[in-house]
């Protein structure tokens, strides 16, 4: 065929890796940009093809002439001879096909050792034990590799070398014994084939080639491939890569070591790396010699330092990317081995980021486009620190990112008394309930063992920023006994562990963390993110504190301000439990009435914090019995109420069973100075009667309110419109608040109100009244003009489907994307978390969890209706989306390709967004321009 | 303007109601088809519009002259005078605008009458009390309407003379009584109005004319249009008819009646209808005599009967519907006064289609669309008899059509027990379970106070074809006493109840019901139906009896049939139950090897009623935890059998307390002939324990499977997929019946087997692999070729919107829109029935409840979406629906404009859809033709 099979390394096309390998293009690469590699040339994938079809196993014809060729340019290169017995060039042939199959072909290490050439090395090194170490070694992968003699007679003899010598260990033989295993090899191999060892260096190689190709078609590369589903289209046959030997350990004029490019673990833009003089690399791995840093060289080898310095700026100039290499100097000569992208940390991807760009190294879409947003994480929560091996006791979901110890509470009233006495604590629950959130806000996290990622502690754990481990199943919660099980492990009150919420895991004890950090550096690229992205970033915050906090993350708008988590608050709570409780509409009323001042002010709060930017604030969403206890929870408070009843009627018992009746109720009595052995008989019966009255009608409005499908039921809009009180209330108290900070000079203030759970335009239009009358009224009375936004939430089907119907009357929308996956897949996120969604993963069945990723094919076509018909129906309708998925920089993605105006995610994922949304928009344009 | 503006009926345009008002144009076009109409003309609604604009109040110039030509031509036909004292032509005056306003506007009878025509009246009549009981009448009618006086005076003098005449009603009223009254009269409009009351019959009759078109603008005019939205464009200004009065109370030779051109109760083609001799109308509204058959007539006056035979064929040729007419006669001649379209019950508007079809008045396309095909529902079910007044008891959902008496009874057990001796029982509970369903079997039907039209109660009732009333708030069930209460009435075990499943009323006592029939004439409308039908109608079956039934309904295929309905049979939840408590992999298959014959023989059984038609088997759906009962009772099982265990172990307790121990358990003992009272020492206490450690096992396994959202949880192939063992079995079950009915010789069976929930194509594929295994495993074993279909349920949203991806592996599509609908909206059925949705219709926030009739805009956008791109990736594709919605007459209309290929909906059913889906394809070809 006349084809050319081999590549010199400074002749073959880097690019080409089809032909030449990963490998081989590689070492064509770095020998074309200048660096010092060993010589050497690639045979080609063509030539292995060619050699597998060849009928009589011979290879092609006129190839090893090719070779030769190379050979001797390799001898002239490095001034030794193939087969030199003086000094014998020695090689590596290695496979390497178009992608990495690491571990699935084969390599042969010193090939051109014989008889003859061995003493030559020896001679060379001035090392009689390497030398016959090399022999050996080199004896037996050929004869593996290239022979096909399995390991079994080499171990043996090896043995019973050992044995003789009393060497434990292949580092305690000696030159001597080492001779005697390479003789006793060569006899292996001319036992087990009948022949002897090849002399013929040439002859060698040859073989060695086509062991080589032959590997391609070894089982264990033929199961890889079928394994990881490589097609022919993406690798077909392995190249051959002969590289010449060089030895770092030819005397003190050489030398081996690995360096980065700058420093992997601080991104400071210093040469870092380890070497040992007079060494090879086994050396550094056995850990027999400390190798030294690498600036130690400066003055050990100032010429070849300079060398270093040098190979270094090549790297970075040519890889743009900082280089993580392996070098070895043979007599005075710096080799440069292999160099690949260096590994770090999210600090020195940021600071080199940056740095890079400074330099002109990088433009600033590439310094962005080599940062994962996901990587950002480590630098936005504490996280175990990575130095630190433990055990970890439990695994549940990771719910809330961040790492954090304290002592074990199980139940919210412990978190509160030990966590205000200065304690850290962990409050650890079966589950958590609204009226826990005063243990939340005493404790450093939360650990459940029911429940998923959108249970009530992962998500009030992720609005507060805490760290939450969620379902956490081997663990059970024994809250009488102050206990909790894990396997055959009691944990009591106080033990101290340690949860992390970024991997799920819970360890005994206390794991030192590290905190985040938000340098400079990372500041400074978010502003070169927030320049290329097209979508923005906003917060969710339900808090002025926490709209405070996206601020500094760099949030431009709060998209979700979640009102009933204003309910939660431990001084809310017993008045929206009033409200449900009201049995006539006014006394529902004047529940809400003390609800108002309250919400107002935080919406004030709210409002001024986040100045000039929107707010988007969402009318109550959950149903309503989410705000009460647990059925089962009352059936036992009453039952020990009414067990109470009985102690108190008999003047006796211990403070203990006082913790059941309401606390606003006790406080009177807990405050006394008599302290803990108050007698009850002092607790007056009436007051244990009222308690229970209360907890029947909650019994009893709780079993009325009981729901067969709660995320599908009485929620949301829906509950607005039947229970009007609870809406006009909150949008009163927006209203007031927008007044307020108008009349208080306070002009820039933006409210959007959003309506969740929409279906039609016809709900839209219902409490769209509310909210014109409440306008007129709260115009009138405060003498101002209100500038708002009216908008819905899209996070029901119908929604999307009929967006060119809301959006006749909603300004803006945003997609719910939780209850929208929620409603498009037909999986009730809890119950699929629990039951069945990780077989699905495990399986392929969803290609990833649609609750974390937005899964595109339907969510994502249904986002992409919603938005075509909004738009068509008013041009400058504002869309973003407020789900979880708003902080995942997958969805991020589809939510810059559907067109949406941005993304809000929890405050301490503002940064990740930030980043991905410059991502997003820059794959939208690369993904436009291929169009 | 010279315009014309009165019209006679002979010259007026039938078709012109905008001009001419509905019952001008109605008198023009029967005057003009040859109907003896008494002669008369109209004054269009442009002279009222005239009058109304002009700004001196005068009718428009030339008008009254236009009328006096008019009124001479009625003179000439009537041979009448108006104003004659000897033989007075009398008049009414009449509004009638475009669109009917009954009782809206003013209407004057008699205007010609005065003190020189009356005793002309009261020759030509020789009745003198007619005479002035007409001329009072008219006094007091012109006062009011033409000159605006109030009743009240009227009144009085009205009341004084029936205090004289000692009369309690007018119709003890004497002549010489009525004399008094009209002189009386008379006086109130002089006193009233300062002037008498008109003599001059064109000055009353200018008046009255002037009144009728006044009154287009009255407050009760303005009101109803302005209520029930009538725009200028539909209806402006009213038409005045003037027609002559004629009497039917001229002597022996004169009469009046009513008429129907066919039997309006049974469809017979034979006039119908009822006479008086010598009366007027009012004289048959007051039943002071009996009138006769119209059959009566020919031999009483069989020259008129003839004319009224003539009458009818005159009406039914030209109207082509049966008419319903009035008319009377005047001294020998036959007048029609008014006929309009008759109202009829199913029955007979079947079998006049039908009649009207083989006479040739119709053609087949408009004897369908004469009939709604709701309105069959009649014919279908037994329903109340009409003619039985009573008062409900109280009121549920009408949740499964059909009306039903029996004894109440409060649990299963005892409506098996009572209903096979022999007694008709209806099963009362709070709510029902599938451990409930052998109740049902032997019930009438089914009453529940929870749950609405999907509950279980309505679901399984629908499907056995029991009337269900679902859902009745008003009723409290007390197990425990045998009794319920309604408001403050109680029932006890045994009161005999009637429900009515149409209308969700359940009365007390039994009220007698009406069989359905399905007639030959029904059978024939259906196939000409069939034949214009584009859409295939199947049924729901579950049973081969069912599928027996649905063939004879008329159904072509099964398109659901509910493999977990055959799990509920009472010999076969219980191995249901084993198979869901079973802990390992063995004991569940060793359940299911005990369902496999049950399932396998069921479908065989109902391949072959079907064959030659398709059968649709959905595989298993419901979640695992609808076969257990639920926790509560399981709790207050275990609670009542620990009591019995200590009874037991005392030797003492009744035969009552043994109902709580599983009842296979205690069957050897109920056999007994000792009968009720055996002494539970016989007991062996082990017994008990053993049903004490099934329970506690069932619980603990009821609360392992308790799900959040059960409605979107680990149910269809959801489960399927991760329990592999059941949708195996189910799958050998169906491709085992189907190589056993091939061996059997019968080929022509079809089974199509359907998965429910699909999400993705990635769980069809998944679930397809079972298939393909089992198939390849029965061909080889029973050594045949099995020939049937897979395809899937499109009930999830994401299904819809990847349809594409579907279709590449589903060979047919069938939509479940009851699932659909309750994720496009985002509603939970059942509690949205109860929360919030009646809210909803009352207040227009849904145009219907969209669970009955198919959400157009959402719902069905997202089905185009799924035909469309189904289609797209597989032509041949066949689609159906299979949910609720496929009974629904609007429903099928959108299901044959999407494009479906059949609808399938419950065997009682299948005959509403089949003349629906005829209407279907002749609106949709319309609707195509107007675009």
């Amino acid at each position: 065929m006349g084809n050319k099979y081999v590549f010199s390394f400074r002749e073959g096309d880097g690019k080409n890796k089809k032909l030449l390998g990963g490998k081989g293009a590689n070492l064509c690469e770095m020998t074309q940009i200048g660096l010092n590699v060993p010589p050497g040339f690639v045979i080609s994938t063509e030539a292995c093809l060619a050699y597998l079809e060849s009928p009589d196993g011979n290879l092609p014809k006129g190839l090893m002439d090719e070779v030769k060729v190379q050979i001797k340019k390799m001898e002239k290169a490095t001034g030794k001879g193939f087969g030199d017995p003086n000094n014998p060039l020695l090689v590596s042939v290695r496979s390497g096909s178009a992608l990495s199959m690491p571990g699935m072909m084969d390599t042969i290490l010193n090939l051109g050792l014989n008889s003859k050439t061995l003493p030559g090395l020896i001679k060379q090194t001035g090392n009689e034990r390497f030398g016959y170490d090399a022999y050996r070694r080199f004896v037996q992968l050929f004869g593996k590799v290239a022979m096909g003699i399995s390991d079994e007679p080499f171990d043996k003899v090896l043995e019973a070398a050992k044995h003789r010598a009393k060497a434990k260990s292949d580092v305690d033989l000696k030159s001597s014994d080492l001779k005697e295993i390479a003789k006793g090899f060569l006899e292996v191999v001319k036992e087990q084939k009948s022949k002897p060892f090849p002399e013929d260096v040439w002859e060698q190689l040859a073989t060695a080639v086509k062991a080589v190709f032959g590997s391609w078609m070894g089982k264990r590369a033929v199961d890889y491939r079928r394994e990881f589903k490589i097609t022919l289209d993406q690798a077909n046959g392995t190249a051959c890569n002969i590289v010449a030997m060089v030895f770092g350990n030819m005397g003190n004029d050489s030398a081996t070591g690995v360096g980065f490019t700058r420093d992997p673990a601080t991104g400071e833009n210093k040469m870092f790396g380890e070497y040992l003089v007079n060494a090879q690399g086994e050396d550094v791995v056995a850990g027999i010699r400390t190798p030294k840093p690498i600036q130690a060289m400066g003055k050990e080898m100032p010429k070849i330092y300079r060398q270093l310095e040098s190979l270094r700026d090549k790297l970075e100039n040519h890889y743009r990317e900082i280089q993580d290499f392996e070098f070895t100097i043979e007599k005075g000569t710096l080799y440069c081995l292999q160099t690949r992208n260096g590994k770090m940390n999210a600090t020195s991807m940021v600071r080199t980021s940056v740095e890079m760009v400074k330099q002109g190294l990088l433009t600033k879409e590439e310094a962005l486009l080599r940062i994962n947003p996901a990587h950002l994480e480590q630098l936005l929560f504490p996280c175990l620190d990575p130095k630190f091996k433990a055990e970890p006791l439990a695994q549940g979901l990771p719910a809330s990112p961040g790492a954090a110890s304290g002592k074990c509470v199980f139940d919210a009233d412990r978190a509160e008394t030990v966590g205000r006495s200065g304690e850290k604590v962990i409050l650890v629950r079966e589950e958590t309930k609204p009226e826990d959130i005063h243990g939340f806000f005493a404790s450093q996290g939360i650990l459940t063992s029911r429940g998923g990622k959108t249970s009530h502690a992962a998500v009030v754990a992720r609005g507060m920023g805490k760290p939450c481990v969620a379902g956490a199943e081997g663990i059970s919660v024994d809250v009488a006994h102050r206990q909790a099980q894990i396997g055959d492990k009691i944990i009591h009150e106080g033990d101290v562990i340690t949860i992390d919420g970024g991997t799920g895991y819970v360890y005994l004890g206390e794991i030192p963390t590290v905190e985040p950090t938000f340098s400079r550096e990372l500041n400074t690229l978010l502003s070169w993110a927030d320049e290329k992205a097209r979508l923005g970033v906003f917060a969710n915050a339900d808090t002025p504190d926490a709209a405070k906090k996206a601020r500094e993350y760099g949030a431009t708008g709060i998209g979700l301000c979640r009102t009933e988590r204003m309910f939660n608050a431990p001084d809310r709570l017993p008045i929206v439990v009033d409200m449900i409780l009201a049995d006539t509409p006014e006394k529902r009323q004047e529940a809400l009435n003390r609800l108002l001042p309250i919400q107002r002010s935080d919406f004030k709060g709210i409002l001024k914090a986040m100045a000039p930017y929107p707010v988007t604030i969402r009318l109550l969403d959950p149903p309503m019995h989410e705000f009460l206890p647990l059925e089962s929870e009352i059936e036992q408070q009453l039952k020990e109420l009414r067990e109470l009843r009985e102690t108190v009627s008999a003047t006796q018992g211990t403070l203990e069973s006082l913790k059941l009746v309401d606390p606003a109720i006790l406080s009177g009595y807990l405050k006394k100075p008599e302290g803990l052995q108050i007698r009850l008989a002092k607790l007056d019966i009436s007051v244990v009667d009222e308690a229970i009255a209360k907890r029947e009608l909650m019994l009893q409005r709780a079993r009325a309110l009981r729901e067969t499908n709660p995320m599908l039921g009485h929620r949301g809009v829906r509950l607005g419109i039947t229970l009007p009180q609870i809406y006009t209330m909150q949008i009163r108290g927006i209203l007031e608040a927008t007044a307020e900070c108008l009349k208080e000079g306070a002009k820039n203030v933006h409210p959007e109100i959003m309506v969740p759970q929409v279906a039609s335009v016809t709900e839209l239009k219902w409490v769209k009244k509310y909210v014109d009358e409440l306008q007129k009224e709260i115009e009138a009375k405060y003498k101002v003009t209100l500038k708002f936004k009216y908008g819905t939430m899209i996070e029901v089907v119908r929604a999307c489907v009929t967006a060119d119907e809301l959006a006749t009357v909603a300004e803006f929308f945003s997609f719910g994307t939780n209850d929208l996956t929620q409603a498009t897949f037909s999986f009730s996120r809890e119950d699929a978390e629990n039951k069945f969604l990780p077989f699905y993963q495990e399986n392929g069945l969803v290609p990833k969890n649609p609750f974390e990723s937005l899964d595109v094919n339907g969510v994502g076509a249904l986002m992409k209706i919603g938005v075509d018909k909004g738009r068509k129906a008013r041009k400058d309708l504002k869309i973003g989306i407020c789900g979880e998925h708003g902080g995942d920089p997958a969805s991020i993605q589809l939510c810059d390709q559907v067109g949406l105006d941005y993304v809000s995610c929890s405050g301490p994922r503002v940064p990740i967004a930030r980043l991905a949304a410059a991502h997003a928009k820059m794959a939208t344009k690369a993904y436009d321009k291929s169009l």
